[in-house]
């Protein structure tokens, strides 16, 4: 038993989620609105020092931030974790690449066009070069492979999929990526979230 | 047996390094200027599609890139990692945060003050702030402890350390933040670097 703390607008919280429904673990959910500040509180900071979404709080007051080794954390013991070493390693290569290579076009691309509503024109250009060269990467990947690591669905494709399936929502048309777009139905059948 | 290919002026590839020779494990070393764009030369993507360093190519074939993957995979079963499962955590929450909240600040200030030899004036302040920030996070956690994760060197002590005991040459005193350098000084010291 723990708790998640969490804003569902928030990939990155989404995917901790994803991976505790999947594996039927006992949580609480407490809702942080980041975009109000609640994340940088006197009272979240004194629990959550990062003063970043998902946390998690355990029963025995212990507390951890960071939403790929919350995932890994979570999962640690199941099938979303492969057994084989190299495909262990291949899973973290891609989480790692994921938080600096991935998510910070086309997350923060997505927050600004959908959730601050500027228009295109007042959005930094290399936020699109970046999040095409991730998605041209991902492409390159899923056109050889259905998986990121391993021969399954592993905490890589939870991770990338939680941003990349609102892709559209920051301007980016996964048309143009069509592995990317079939992979990404299959990690949402395998999640129940299709 | 593998082959790591990296550049010396980067901390990314370092730390691979330093885990490798901490364990002692046999490699063979390839130099790879990433100023020059060797990194992005046809025969390197061929091998390693993200186009960064470090890389490594293993004996059988097989490649992995990104830092602290890397680290992960060449440490596995090693002291370098703790054997409590939520120590682990911890070492894998701080390297997350480090590739996110640190190195993105004080790698990139460096690179453009020391290498590129930009004026203070022409860089981007928030790289400043967020260098700032990141620096009293670990203050605030070092202050109660000697180590990131469990109670030893762990590979997030490596991660971490990389661009930290140069953050002087992007303009980051450590002097301000003295938990900070005590613990450099620690890290270094089991390392042989000091």
């Amino acid at each position: 038993m723990f708790t998640l703390f969490g804003d569902k607008v928030s990939g990155n919280c989404l995917k901790v989620k994803w991976v505790a429904d999947h594996l039927g673990l006992a949580y609480g959910w407490v809702d942080v609105d980041v975009v109000k500040g609640e994340a940088k509180a006197p009272d979240f900071l004194a629990k959550f020092p990062m003063g970043q979404v998902p946390a998690v709080e355990f029963s025995d007051g212990r507390s951890l931030a960071q939403s790929n080794a919350l995932m890994l954390h979570l999962a640690d013991g199941s099938a979303l974790i492969p057994a084989d070493g190299f495909a262990r390693a291949e899973m973290l290569q891609w989480l790692f690449w994921e938080q600096y290579s991935h998510e910070p076009a086309i997350a923060v691309r997505r927050f600004q066009k959908f959730y601050l509503g500027k228009p295109d024109s007042e959005i930094d250009p290399a936020l699109t070069t970046k999040g095409h060269a991730a998605l041209n990467q991902m492409e390159q990947h899923l056109a050889k492979r259905d998986w990121f690591a391993g021969a399954g669905l592993s905490c890589a494709d939870i991770g990338l999929v939680a941003y990349t399936r609102v892709a559209h929502e920051g301007g980016f048309d996964l048309a143009e990526w069509p592995a990317v777009r079939g992979w990404v139905a299959r990690v949402e059948g395998a999640l129940g979230l299709a």
